[in-house]
């Protein structure tokens, strides 16, 4: 790669971008990048502009060569690319928030990788990012896929089963938050953390937990049996386990596993805040608005604070520690969405999977786990075929598919409500989902 | 056995018995019982002398000479028995009571074989199964243990992993209900039916259905995305599959699937239910009562029509069938509950499973199902995690380990609800559940 | 099936024939053929007469309206067929001899189903065998493919994995004599012994062995101890097992198994006996010539005693047996060679194994036998690898992978003598291998 | 572990003494040993004043504040280690000797780790490690034991089926050797390879071979396949493979899979040689008497080049990099002999595998390798099979099972010669087979 190093960044628009930037300044002694595309689609041409901009300010104040590229053209982008990055979200932020308010109406979350709402934003989403993959089969048969859209790990289970592209990791920045929260947790640094992940993505759990390579999962799990400190991420309110589940599970938890082990309380909290605040859609909406505002500021030159409200912290630093670890043959240990390959015993070998690796120059290595505790295969099991059904209804564009899909998932209370939110929300996604309406299919 | 069949039969003063001495009676050219000792305790004394002098008179009218022993006695009826069926019910109806209104206060569905119902019946249950298991070792070794006491899955497993006793056989009238229902369905004789069974009790998928071989399954899931078909027993009330469902799912469901894929359902008509009719258990109680009281006629000798409506048809002869199948190394085909040992690719090998076996004098032998349907394979999954976690905390005595089973029973919305139900249902039970508030270890 | 039963023999012409045709008769009532067509090649044209005309007059002899039909036309025997059988032989006796003679001047085993022999047998059979397959999708799409060609392990293999033909089992005389056998060694009727078999073509144990249901085992293998009792079958001469190695095995052998638990005495007897009688090739050319002199006596209509000194013993009772209970799906225990899809644990799911199935209209269904004894696991395992990189040699024509499958195989001795026994082979049956020569791929 | 570290070394007299405390000595910044206790037999008492006096004088020399002790007391040294390491050989190079003149006699090579020698010094050895783990469990129980005794896989596969010891690695210089190999090859820096190790010990492969993180698979599977490439550990000669097969089995192969692929010619080898040179033992014997001839020397205070000559090449380095790395939680790649738990598919769990891990101060955790080879998968089956059957039976003295375990091992040509081979050499090593002659067992 003595060209210098190329990143194309699908949904180059996003209020993401500064982030990964930043994460690319940060580390460019070690991966030094000469062009950075940002691409968008026609909608999204103005923020791109936007995001742009700042990006190309952030660079220049930290004096470095990288050349920021802005277009609409993904071909242009993709071609010769080293790395593509996509962060895309088919619909914007409106999809998002029917995603979440049609659900609500039947009683459903329908947050947006689980249930109705992942459901959905996987069926809209999937199309494309396989029609990417079709293009870097073309463009640029050598690099590697970085996904961070969700449902990342039904897209990832989409693009190992459906497209040829075998260079494709999924991330996640949940498991760094897991680290960075229980940092805190032991106060002690986040570098000294080391956590064995598996799982599925937003269904990942800790195995075990080590400070300077000492097993303190005992503490851990004492320390979450305490109501006030289950909380890890940022955009899941904390509500604290109770203690004899969380003892006899005996495994660290994500913030998402709320929605499985807490559904009631859950669907409250998300009834109640869709009456007072809106739902979540809507507030990011408004949280992306006033960062767009900022990024707009031309004497804006780095990331502002107000990024890390956004719900996205860590994003950078988990992207970049692992885009420069494949570059570097660096051989360190992180959690990402790969295919699973026999190290997790219950879950299909062919399938992607949220896990620790090693990160080499040819890809992330799952470490082996063995098998998942007793008590998490059941759902983690429900949760992969949900994922597998919907991919295959994303590509067949076939609808009893999704509402199988639906109705298998853990939220859905009954097929008939399965079918119910399925005609609704395919009538309010029709523009996104052809597959189902022009009977085309992708594979 | 030149000595003649020596039966024990654990609960003798059930209301079912009649249907097992009916069995008996009719398969007694290839199946001839000499002994058939009923069993039960104290506060079932009057049942079982009510039941065993029924038992006689249908004996004597069938002119054999098969010896009927009623005894408090268990340690009496084990010593040198060649079959032990076991269909005794701790806690007698006024438990499974408790099981069903207690849950529902909380708005969870307490079925016994299912969510808090099932969990609690496990708990009382599996205690003095092992206990029965202790005492065969010494008493009558080469015997095999036929089981029908519910939740029969949760029982095999737990005789699987926790005692010595090897030659076990978990049973249950809902295949072989399926059978009758799909001949109904294709208006064949049931003889003509055979189903590929696999999964779990009260939790098995038929994976396809031959009439005289040929498979009928295309046919049988039409038929089933019609919703006048979709009942096969009689305990739940039919409601239909969404077609869309069904026909993606493309297995055959068993009664039971309707507390997973029709949970809301089930709960409405269950609370509708209690307040109108009483709980299932009160609708049981009644019909019990009215069974002994024909019982008590002196000029009954045969076994009353009303007892099919018991929601039992077909034990006497599901259960004779398979007895006198091991006695002649008859090798058909039969569903039961046996260890997997492979049979189903995502299950433990050394869990019980519901499954097509061939039944040989060395027990049965699983066929191979292969894999489960991706759809199927979580919930299956999160029931046998249930069962084992369930069965766990029944042999430890382990509070915690009872409120993790629950929470991640999908029935139970979540891990606080889980946690109140188990204090109130523990309390309730107390009397029976000895190894939690004893603190003495079964194991 | 109301037109009648329509069988296609390929490979018509072969001594073995009448076999056959005295089980379609004994099974009449049961399994009424209506045509029989026995096809060969050319070069078997005047052996298809003879045999052909033995057939009509067996048949004749018998009052059966069976049509006999002789033909060289594979396609019009093919058209309609419900049940094709083939037995060929790619090179007649003259390839087998050659087979064996030329791994011997390298002092290596060339058996015809083991080592070179077996290999280059696979190598010619294959390639026929697939293309018989692409036939049968066009001819007869429902018709099962009954394979007794040797080695049927690889052959069922190939099958199973270069061919769309799904509906195939391969079927081998060597279950059942070891039945036969230990019917004599115990010195009860063959009806009463069952054998759990598991393993792979001509390399096949015993798991249990009961008599009336009950396990004989510890008694065959006491018996087994006594080096007078090891020979079941009649072509391979009877050498006793130590009894320290078949004790601690712990299962029954078959007899094949002499030539990898006894490579050395089985090789000198080999060469011993090239050198007094020949090959086994040339004894047995001289069994069926001796044979065909019979079959043209024109008063002869009954299978010659003389038959079962040719090694086939039971291939009759085993081939009628199977078809017969597909056709009336019969659902008994029977060995034949079929896909594993898990029933023996450390054996791939798609791969070809050997084992007790259940025969049903639908085909045969495995039985779960689980784990392999740890000492027979590595031999099987390795000679799966053996067929299935023999079995990719075939279809690919790669000249490398035939060395390497010849190395791998436990009678090689050397990479350096497998690649010289390779290529004198491949010069020697160089007519048969076009797709080494003329760079044809298969698939 | 602010106390300084402890190290104690059973078979401290060893030759290879002092290529481990060279390792100590240039590691010493990062794993700073307080205490070294090299412990021997009565027997090797001589041994271990030269070359425990002559490791002193290597840390004087070095200026290091190791304190080294020399002793017979084996639980004086163990108590409170942190790490113990095994080099010793029970019954000295005599039993080597024996190992491997007797075998030959037969016409079966006795290769100390394959083959009769191989079985033969698992059961001298597995009993006398078993008893160093049960002194662990009570003097150090949370100490690493580090495994270097021969045979590793055998040795390391006994102490994780009958040894409370979970703290186990075992260690060989074969992978080391193979990196040192192919850097060579393609005239690279050793430490730019990286090797993805799967297998057994003495029976790994190497599924792909990377360069700075590239796969250079292709180019040295080419380079292999010139005879002049083929040989990397020097007490192996060089003898190449048949380009044919080492590109259709296309993995990296180690030294002893030449005892495998080459049987024969590594028979007439040892043949040869012991009619000449004597057998590797007596060479191996004269090596030995001149090292310690030059470790008397008291001006002697390096490690003299010769040692290298002895074959132990790299040991220091794969060990105390091993142990360093565990000490340090450094997390970087290694090939260790460790539990399977699923990280080769066609391996048992429990079983010990020689994989590619990540060193945490944990342990190892294998990198998941996915399915070995179809052509590798019998080898490596076959002598797991040797390895667990032959651990059995060192642990049961059970003789049948002795013999059985030599049976089924790829070198032995028949049950009675292996029988032959068990009996004479299970009389010429009769003092160090108590649990054959004493009855006693010892699980």
């Amino acid at each position: 790669m003595t060209k210098g190093i190329k990143i194309a960044t699908i949904g180059g628009g996003s209020s993401y971008t500064p982030e990964l930037v930043e994460g690319f300044i940060k580390r460019y002694d070690e991966f030094p990048v000469s062009e950075l595309w940002l691409v968008d689609i026609e909608a999204g041409k103005e923020k791109l502009e936007i995001v742009g901009n700042f990006a190309k300010r952030m660079i220049e104040k930290a004096g470095l060569p990288i050349e920021v590229h802005l277009t609409l053209d993904r071909r242009a982008a993709l071609k010769d690319a080293d790395f593509v990055t996509t962060q895309f979200r088919v619909g914007l932020l409106d999809a998002r928030a029917t995603d979440e308010s049609i659900p609500l109406k039947y009683g459903v979350l329908g947050q947006e990788t689980n249930g109705p709402g992942g459901l959905f934003k996987g069926l809209r989403t999937i199309p494309v990012i396989l029609d990417i993959c079709k293009d870097m089969e073309e463009l640029c048969p050598n690099a590697w896929l970085i996904n961070f859209t969700n449902p990342a790990g039904m897209v990832t289970e989409a693009v190992l089963r459906y497209s040829n592209i075998k260079k494709v990791v999924g991330l996640c920045n949940v498991p760094i938050g897991m680290e960075m929260g229980i940092a805190k947790l032991l106060d002690v640094d986040h570098s000294r953390i080391r956590i064995d992940f598996a799982g599925l993505n937003h269904m990942v759990y800790g195995l075990d937990v080590y400070v300077d390579g000492e097993s303190v999962k005992e503490e851990v799990i004492e320390k979450l049996s305490d109501p006030e400190n289950s909380s890890f991420v940022k955009n899941i309110d904390g509500m604290g386990w109770e203690p004899e589940f969380i003892q006899s599970l005996y495994a660290i938890t994500c913030p998402y596993h709320m929605y499985y082990y807490k559904s009631k309380e859950m669907l409250d909290k998300a009834i109640e805040s869709s009456k007072t605040e809106g739902t979540r859609a809507e507030v990011v909406q408004q949280l992306e608005n006033d960062l767009f505002e900022l990024y707009k500021d031309e004497n804006l030159n780095i990331k502002p604070p107000q990024l890390e409200e956004r719900g996205g912290a860590y994003y950078s630093d988990a992207a970049v520690r692992l885009i420069t670890s494949i570059y570097n043959d660096k051989r360190d240990i992180q959690p990402v969405n790969t295919m699973n390959r026999g190290a997790i015993a219950s879950i299909p070998d062919e399938s992607a999977v949220e896990i620790s690796c090693v990160i080499t120059k040819d890809g992330p290595i799952p470490l082996v786990m063995g098998d998942l505790p007793v008590a998490a295969r059941g759902l983690v099991q429900q949760i992969k075929s949900f994922e597998r059904i919907a991919a295959e209804a994303a590509v067949t564009g076939d609808y009893n598919k999704a509402v199988l899909a639906l109705t298998i998932n853990p939220l859905t209370p009954s097929d008939a409500i399965a079918k119910q939110i399925v005609d609704e929300m395919m009538e309010a996604h029709k523009d996104y989902l052809p597959q189902f309406f022009e009977k085309e299919v992708i594979i």
